[in-house]
């Protein structure tokens, strides 16, 4: 007689990619003190929160300290004027949604962990390498998965065809984390007709899509068909620097049927009785973020980080390095040259030019001999380390 | 061939007590214009947040426009001085807690939903009348719900006397949401060995607890031999107006095994892995309503809700009518007059008197024949009940 804990726990693998690269990190600057050490590894914002927002936030807290504007309990599912803000920025790329297909929330990490509880015993299919959260939130309820290879081959946006043509909830990442790869509204194209004709589900996160420079699909619902196969979770992180101020949300369309259920409401369903919505200061902050001057001022930062991007792609085109992403997301993904493992990479990197960054094996076995560089940092510091590898590598 | 939904959603109950409350109340005010009707039915605070909370936001506003103050991601468990915050918290009432016990989250909602995420098929133990969201995230993981029934005779707590002994995850609300009824160290001690002996969990909402007046215990684990056995899960929303800035904990003994399993790094691999933490302005928020002056002001804004309370108490002291609550708690729970159905002395209240209360039906079957009135409303209006029901009730 005892309870039960949740057994599926047990087969989840620890992850310490970013203990070990801190461990690493620390002892190496602990052994060389003198040595200036540049992350490039960073995967967090670094320029802070835009002056349309900080208004719009120092407003909210304002009226939160008098009686008459005071706000209590907010809809579990985002206030109207943040839901209005989402569809105005979607209706901005041609995306038009109703407001109960939105649904606000405190984040793309929270919503693609929580997504889970509103289906059934179903297998899985994700690419490798993958962000994690995908990997670990089916494993956590005993989902079979199965893995679809990313490789230098298919430029790692791997494709339908040759995939068993089974029901699957299908995890799709565009601008992908970590390889930085976007995939052309063709190719999305193949996804959402394998999806309708399996029978599938396409759980689609499109945190990176303010990066989109080029004519890339900035919503799966830019994808005719999707509206019966798809659900999209995206984020304020990236776009306007909110890794620490928290707001999301996920999109799930009224026509969206599976088992004879809509789950439209049943999603509605679990964020009323499993979330208590989003702050009003930072639905407030969303708002800002998505308005015609907050949204100028977002693209104005991801330029920024967009021209370290630049120069490191550069550096990599002189030495002949195979690279993907970097310029529709922040994120550049590389061969390791001379055949190296993604450790050996690293220590190299960390050891002959003081620069850190991300081992692609962290990521899923695929990134075996690949590599991670973020465009994150300052453009002194990517500057830098640029040159660094301009000279040595 | 299709995806799987998660078909015990299909066991939900619709919950139409609010909307149905909130029909009848707009009915009755087109009907009749001219009478003003007061609302102490309120779930939610009222009160704007305290002076100590608006400066702490502000400056963290101010942190978050600044490069080299900016906070991206938190860790996802909490800040340490949040962390900090919260056991100095317990400790002012006795319970010593570990840094790596106290888990912040956005709210004791999303924790008492997402806290089934790590069980497994176990047995459900609910007072009833209760909190829907205990009843519905168990119905949706399809776990078997058994009832202990609330009533006059045990004061509306049940004790564990008479339940069949076996494993469960026992919920227990205290004071209790919404009979503010609230449990001596005593009982809880019985609910404690109870569950000691039979292996059980005990997931202990102390939502209310800076509404204890009297020696009654402020946490669970204040009682001898929680710390094997029980979870508690509290929030800021009711202590410092919290309603709509979102943040809360949940406390996670190191002690706390079953089926062989620490149940501490589970809930922190759930947490790490489903949540990015709570934003760092809430955090100081969090943290400036829990020091001293911050919960100074907090317990000033409890007094004023008390001083309803103890208005709406006095009335019905006079009129002879039950109720429990009131004391340690802005609910009082009152049977309702002349052998009236619970819906039935709402439709009187509101047509006779214009006072808006919740019918006691809608937390569960046991609550038919009672009804909850709130003291989250404003002096004048509250006075204004209070006289309408001395002259005419």
């Amino acid at each position: 007689m005892s309870i039960l804990v949740n057994d599926n726990y047990n087969n989840l693998e620890k992850n310490y990619l970013f203990s070990n690269i801190a461990k690493k990190v620390n002892a190496y600057v602990a052994a060389n003190p003198d040595k200036k050490v540049i992350r490039l590894g960073i995967g967090d914002v670094t320029l802070p929160l835009t002056k349309t927002v900080i208004e719009a936030m120092h407003k909210a807290v304002d009226e939160m300290a008098d009686q008459s504007t005071f706000r209590g309990y907010a809809p579990e599912t985002g206030y109207d004027f943040t839901i209005k803000a989402v569809q105005n920025h979607y209706a901005s790329f041609g995306v038009e949604l109703a407001s109960n297909e939105v649904f606000i929330s405190d984040g793309a990490k929270s919503d693609c962990g929580n997504i889970t509880d509103i289906f059934g015993d179903n297998e899985i299919l994700i690419p490798d390498p993958v962000y994690p959260v995908y990997m670990d939130s089916n494993i956590m309820c005993g989902r079979k998965i199965n893995l679809v290879d990313a490789n230098q081959e298919n430029g790692f946006l791997p494709m339908p065809a040759g995939v068993e043509k089974k029901s699957y909830i299908i995890y799709i990442c565009s601008p992908n984390n970590p390889t930085g790869a976007a995939y052309t509204t063709a190719q999305l194209k193949e996804w959402v007709d394998f999806a309708n004709e399996t029978d599938s589900i396409i759980i689609y996160d499109s945190a990176y899509e303010a990066f989109i420079k080029e004519d890339y699909p900035r919503s799966i619902f830019a994808v005719e068909g999707a509206r019966t196969c798809a659900i999209e979770i995206c984020s304020l992180s990236k776009t306007a620097g909110f890794t620490g101020t928290r707001m999301g949300w996920t999109i799930v369309p009224a026509q969206l049927v599976r088992s004879n259920t809509e789950l439209n409401p049943m999603w509605n369903r679990r964020q009323s009785t499993k979330f208590n919505g989003v702050p009003y200061i930072v639905q407030r902050a969303g708002e800002a973020a998505l308005s015609e001057q907050g949204y100028a001022e977002c693209q104005e930062n991801i330029a920024y980080y967009m021209e370290n991007a630049k120069m490191i792609a550069d550096v990599l085109d002189e030495k002949g390095i195979w690279y993907t992403g970097g310029i529709n997301s922040p994120y550049i993904w590389l061969k390791c040259p001379n055949g190296m493992g993604s450790w050996e990479f690293f220590d190299y990197l960390l050891n002959e030019l003081q620069i850190v960054g991300t081992p692609g094996a962290g990521f899923g076995k695929q990134g075996e001999g690949y590599f991670r560089l973020t465009s994150f940092g300052s453009h002194e510091a990517t500057a830098e380390a640029v040159e660094r590898i301009r000279k040595t590598l």
